[in-house]
This record gives C-alpha cells, sequence and structure tokens, in this order.
C-alpha cells in the first residue's frame, strides 16, 4: 500500500463505544491530523439495526449493515472493531486482516478466545492488531508492558480489571450493603449489566488477565485453565473481618511467574489486601494495574477501566498508532503483529501449586468443641492456623468461625475445606478467600 | 541508512545510569534481539576517567574518553549520552543528531535547557531523540502522554517528581524529625547528593515540569518563569497543623491549562494534599504524577523515580523504539522528532494568575491583639480566612498561628504575607503553603 494522503476508518459497532471514538476521534482529528501530515476520515459505519435509537445520531450517508463487506472495502485503511461477540467480530476481524488492513479492537473476550489466530492471520498478511482498549480501558496498560517496560521480565503483575466488581465491592464495604442490594443499585446506575454474570464471576477480568499474561509471558491461558473466583459470596461481615485483620478485598487478577521454575500461574479472586496500599484504596469504578519488573521494580497504573470515554481514548490511541504505521512506514516493531512475545521456556503451573495465605469464613453450629474439631482436620492436612476471629451467627443457634492460614499449599487447602465441609457442625459451604500481601 | 544487521550503541558516561544499561543491556538483549530480527551491540564506552574505580568493570577494548568522537561514530547508530551536566552534554547530543543518529538521553536539564536546539536538530538531519528516563524515572510516563493518551487535551497534570524530596518529607512526617537531621541521614543513604540543593529547592523537578509541560502543551517553560519554591522551610509542625486540617504535604509540579482561556501555569511547591487522596499516600523515593486528560478522565502513575535500575528500564525502552526505527523503517510518528507537540494557542500565565487554597504559618509574639490585627490585614487584602490553628511557639513568648484561606489569588496572597511580616507582632518570615485539592 503507498502512503495514503488521507486515512480511511471502518467503525464496526456504533454501540457505547463506537458512539465515543466517533466523538471524541472528531474532536482530536485536527491535532491528529496536523502531527500525521495526512487526513483522518470515518469512512463507513457498520450497524446492526439502522433505525435504533442512540445518543449520537448515525451520520448520514456511511451506514451500513453489512460489517464485513466494511472488514474488506478496498478504500479503507483500518477496521474499528466495537461490535462485542466473538463469532462475526472473529469474522471481521480476520477479514480485515486478510486484507492486509490495521484491526483496531477492544474486544478482550474475542482476543482471549481467538488471539493465536488473530495474531497468526495478521502476521501472515502483513497486517496489525491493536487492542490497547481491551484491558483498563483508558490506562496504557498495553503500550506500557509492549514497550514502556520492554527491558523487564515480570514476576509478578496484579490488579483491579473490573470496574463494576470494584463498584460493588466499595458499596458493600462503605455502606455496610449486602451483596445483593448493591448489585440491584450498580444495575439501576448503569455500573452494571442486565446480565452481571460475566463480570461478577470474574470471567471478564479472566480475559483480560489472559491478553496481560500473554504480553508480559508469551503463554495463552484460557480462563477455564485458571482459578476463577467472583465476588457473589462475599457478605459485609468479611470486609469486618478482614478490616480486624488489618486488610481490605478487592477481586483482584493474579498473574506471577516463577523467574527461577518458569511457572506461570494466572488466577481471578477476591483478595485480602493489606489496607495501607495502594491498590487497597483504588475504589469505585477504577482499575489498577501493579506490575513488577525484574529492572523497574513495581510500578502502578490507576484510570478509569471502562466506560464511553476512557474506551474511546484507549482506541483513538490505536487509530493514532495505526494511523502512523500506515504514513511512516512499517513502524515500531513492538506494535507489529510479526513480534508475538517470547514464550522464553515458561509454562502453565497446575492450580494447586498457588502457595499464599488463606481467609476462610464458616457458619457453625453454636455448640462445645466446634472450633476443636475444624482446627484438628486443618492440623490432619498441616495447615497451619494464623489467628481466629468467633463472631455471633445470625441466629442465635449459629457462629461465625473466621481463621486464617499460614502460607499454605492451595492444594492442601481444597482438601482441607472439604473435610471441613463434612463436619456435622459446620453449616453450609465454607467461604474461601485468598490474602496476598503485596505491599508495594 | 540501511537496514542494519547489527544496531551499534555507543554509551556516553559510565556512572551509574551508564553501569545499569551495560548491565540489564546484557539482561534483555536475547530478548530484545529475537523481537528484532537484529543485534544490538555496546560499540564504544566514553568515560572522563578510564581509571576511576566503578562497581562494574569497565569492559576492555571499547573505552575511550573521547565521547565527540563516538558522537561522530559512523559505526554507531544510537548515542545514550548518560553524563549528565549541559555544556559537553549538548555539544555530545547536537553531533550525533547532525550525524543523522538516534540519541537516547535521561539528563532532564539539557532537555529544560536546550530542548528547543536539539529538537530542531534532529528534525532537520532526520534523527530522533528519545528522553523516557528523563522523567520520572522507570515510569513510562512520556510514552503514555505522547503516544497512549494522545486523543486527549490536558487541563491538568501534577506530580511527585523528585524522590530525594519525596523521602526527605516522608522521614519528617513519620519520625516527626526536623528536615536538617533527615537531609544527613539521606545523605548517609545515598538518597540525596552531596550538594542537594538542585533537589531540595525544587529545580530537579521543575526541569521535569518543563520537559511534561512541552509535551502536553507545546510550549517550552524555564523554571525562571515558573514559581519554584522547594522543601527547605517545612517543619514537623507543619506536618502536625496539615494533619488536623486533614491533608499531607507533598513537593509537587502542578501543570494546568485552562481549555477555555488557553492560559497555561507550571509550578513547583509544597502542596498540602488530602491525606485520603492516593497521591498523599505515595511515600518514600517513589514518584506519581497524576494525568487529566479531557477525554480519559484521570489516570495516575507510579513508581521509583530515579536509581540505577528504573533509569536503566527506561534507558533500554528508548534503545528498544531506536532499535525498531533502524530496522523496521521510520516509525512512529509519535516518537519522531518531526512530529512536535501542538502549541494550539496556548499562553504562559503569569504566576500571579494563580489561583488556590493557601497555608500560612506565622511565628508571634504571644501577646494580645495578634490575631486582629493579621486578620485585619488579610481584610484589606480581600483574603478570606478558612480557619485559624494557633499552638505555643517554641518559647513561652512566642505562639505559632497557622491560618488556611478560600481560595484566593497569588498577587493578593504575596502582598498579604509582605503586610503580614512588617507587623511588629510577627517574628520571622511567614511560611506559605499551597493547598491541593485534588481528590482524584
Amino acid at each position: 500500500m503507498s502512503t495514503p494522503n488521507v486515512i480511511r476508518i471502518g467503525l464496526c459497532g456504533f454501540g457505547t463505544v463506537g458512539q465515543g471514538v466517533w466523538k471524541h476521534l472528531a474532536g482530536a482529528r485536527r491535532a491528529l491530523e496536523s502531527r500525521l501530515g495526512a487526513g483522518i476520515e470515518v469512512h463507513r459505519i457498520a450497524v446492526r439495526n439502522p433505525r435504533k435509537a442512540r445518543a449520537v445520531r448515525l451520520p448520514a450517508g456511511r451506514i451500513t449493515t453489512d460489517a464485513l463487506a466494511v472488514a474488506a472495502d478496498p478504500k479503507i485503511h483500518i477496521v474499528c472493531e466495537l461490535m462485542g461477540g466473538t463469532s462475526l467480530a472473529r469474522e471481521v476481524t480476520l477479514t480485515a486482516l486478510r486484507h492486509g488492513k490495521i484491526v483496531v479492537s477492544a474486544n478482550k473476550a474475542l482476543i482471549c478466545d481467538h488471539g493465536a489466530e488473530i495474531f497468526a492471520t495478521a502476521r501472515r498478511h502483513g497486517g496489525h492488531f491493536l487492542f490497547e482498549a481491551s484491558v483498563a480501558g483508558g490506562i496504557p496498560i498495553i503500550k506500557a508492558l509492549r514497550e514502556g517496560l520492554v527491558a523487564n521480565r515480570f514476576p509478578r503483575i496484579y490488579g483491579i480489571l473490573n470496574g463494576t466488581c470494584n463498584y460493588i465491592l466499595t458499596q458493600m464495604e462503605e455502606q455496610d450493603a449486602p451483596y445483593a442490594s448493591v448489585l440491584d443499585e450498580a444495575k439501576r446506575l448503569g455500573y452494571a449489566e442486565a446480565d452481571e454474570a460475566l463480570d461478577v464471576e470474574g470471567w471478564d477480568a479472566a480475559h483480560k488477565a489472559s491478553i496481560l499474561a500473554w504480553l508480559a509471558h508469551g503463554v495463552w491461558v484460557k480462563p477455564r485453565q485458571m482459578v476463577v473466583e467472583g465476588i457473589t459470596r462475599i457478605t459485609p461481615a468479611d470486609f469486618k473481618n478482614a478490616a480486624m485483620l488489618g486488610y481490605g478485598i478487592k477481586l483482584l487478577a493474579v498473574i506471577t511467574r516463577d523467574l527461577d521454575s518458569n511457572e506461570l500461574s494466572v488466577r481471578v479472586h477476591p483478595t485480602l489486601l493489606p489496607e495501607g496500599s495502594v491498590v487497597a484504596n483504588v475504589s469505585g469504578v477504577f482499575n489498577a494495574v501493579s506490575v513488577t519488573g525484574d529492572v523497574v521494580g513495581t510500578t502502578l497504573y490507576i484510570g478509569r477501566g471502562a466506560g464511553q470515554d476512557a474506551t474511546a481514548s484507549a482506541v483513538i490511541s490505536d487509530i493514532a498508532d495505526a494511523a502512523a504505521l500506515l504514513v511512516h512506514g512499517k513502524g515500531s516493531h513492538l506494535t507489529a503483529a510479526e513480534t508475538l512475545p517470547a514464550r522464553n521456556g515458561c509454562r502453565l503451573a497446575p492450580p494447586e501449586h498457588i502457595k499464599c495465605r488463606y481467609y476462610v469464613r464458616l457458619t457453625v453450629k453454636d455448640q462445645p468443641g466446634v472450633l476443636a474439631r475444624v482446627a484438628s482436620v486443618m492440623a490432619r492436612h498441616h495447615i497451619s492456623i494464623a489467628s481466629v476471629i468467633q463472631t455471633p451467627g445470625e441466629d442465635d443457634r449459629a457462629a461465625s468461625l473466621v481463621l486464617t492460614t499460614h502460607e499454605s499449599h492451595e492444594r492442601a487447602m481444597n482438601a482441607t475445606l472439604r473435610d471441613v465441609a463434612r463436619l456435622a457442625s459446620v453449616i453450609g459451604e465454607p467461604v474461601l478467600l485468598r490474602i496476598g500481601d503485596f505491599n508495594d
């Protein structure tokens, strides 16, 4: 392709994010064009239903319902796939890449499910696939990992990657309110989807963790290969117990690599974090990503993780990089699809290899000998107890028993919980949370 | 220049940072080379004194004392200027750029003093000048501003840009210790230079603020055009007073642009920050930069702001970008010298245009009527008092009087302080701190 005077963009999808990109691209266009020395034009917009009511009116004369035609349109240089879903989105993405175009995407589920295929297609056809908006919204974390921290290997990356969950947890803690009522309020305010499962069960964070793990370690880890636990079983009492122990509770994605054994662990679960740590104090819909590099030490990135404007900011930065590639040549290897992150012998650790401290909350019958029985099960599995908090339960025949452990193996902990749950004096399922003693 | 098979680097300077780059480049080289598809070699190293004892031994066979010869060496593609100073460093930089080379620099004073000349030279000769390491050490803040947040205009950027000052302030607060003794300890531990003035008087932070302001707004603002105040007059009592008012104290660089009037303000001064804010809780040698974009909202970046390893991480990321430019073509416009940030009508506001809330500490004679006299001076200048704290002074004939104001103009505040200092009952110079009600 020779150097174009006008960079033509095709937008596939004109929902919240698509409208944000349209709006803010109009605002940033003059500055971008003067930097590039070339024009930028949204050439076509594909929508499923042109008659749907939208906050931003569809610009006349460029609308189509055929996203695949946009992907194949020889006049279009950059295709922004902002439809969501993984079926038509995949076809659109692969079609555009096969035509040598640059694809910009915010679609974490697509990347997580089909990333290997997408990057291989981009490489084969000399196209590029950019995805800054897929993780942590407006925070330029993809660029930081790929380029800014390129001198580093990453023993630990962890963070708050789902704003909905963080909003719910923050409200539960601040208002001492139960999960269900806070979820209802979050839906009313538009902070949670009508079907909240993808967020609150941890799958959205797992998709993002998968992308970060691939960028940092060159290995695709699917959510089904991870420990993924959501926030639905957390109660206001858990926040009080955690506070007594000096912790807050956050839903974290945690990606660790042992630089000696080269074992990689990727997981998503509610985590007790020291209450003085910066990440424990990131509240509401904000995201935070802590990146520890073997050279740079720990760096931390905080910002809005979702929403129209933050996501549009990231999409437009990818459009700017894409336009620069088109105008100035093939450009930086670091955004080029042909340079995939190196695996360097890294391999996925089985989940049982996780080692950490644990928080266990049991509802038990309020009768003598219960603590002794629980403690002896733990002793049998060589789990060492660090602290015990017993408080009255919801009715006067039950009590709440909270135990924290010293560092233990996930395998032993799981076996312990199975046996504890079988005790006649234990009511219902134990709640297990992990403790992350991350102080930086 | 045709695509080279081996990228040859010249290091000018082999002090703390140079040794760090040498060491960590050796560690990262294989990964970088496999991404690039080209070799990377440190070809020559220029030092002032080859016989000086160094923690890392000088690699034999590549040493010279002639930095200008390295800058002009036709075999060398990338020159890393890590000598410090602004005289020989400027010559080396300009020489290398005139030869069309890429220069990587960590030298904030050089950029601040000679940035306009350096970037113009790079543009004229098709070279590039990269400077990620010049601000906030290992945090990739330059890349975030230039590329990741390219869709944004920046109404406010502020942050902790000097780790030495932040270490001293943190120790003063935590140990209730006076400035002088903490400074001595910081020197002993290597956190402060033998000549500490550049750090503690705010000039180092001002150099960095100048670079960030240029990147964000396209205007070079020299430190002498800014309000620059250091930390030397802060006492442990100031921390106690601030805490009573719900604030911590940080040395901040603050860059604000009024998007309506297009007035730019750049300043460095100790600032009272709400104690719950994340930046107020960034302690020790860490840096933090808060960037508010008109699209993305507020994003925050935290990490080690100095030191051998963090700085080397940033220098190596620039080397990687430079190598990619050489191997893959001209590359991203965003790191190219020919695309300077746009000024867009932005102009520097006179310092008197600053408007904020103020904290004033006076040492006064402990006699009746003092508060009335101070208050009436303030009333005469239309400065509205928000709170008053009076505490016993160091001897029993003096008292400490702390006043905070509602939002006022810097001009009126300066006039007020002049008049207050002239009162017979006021002892010594008033201490003025600014209050930054930045909650995000």
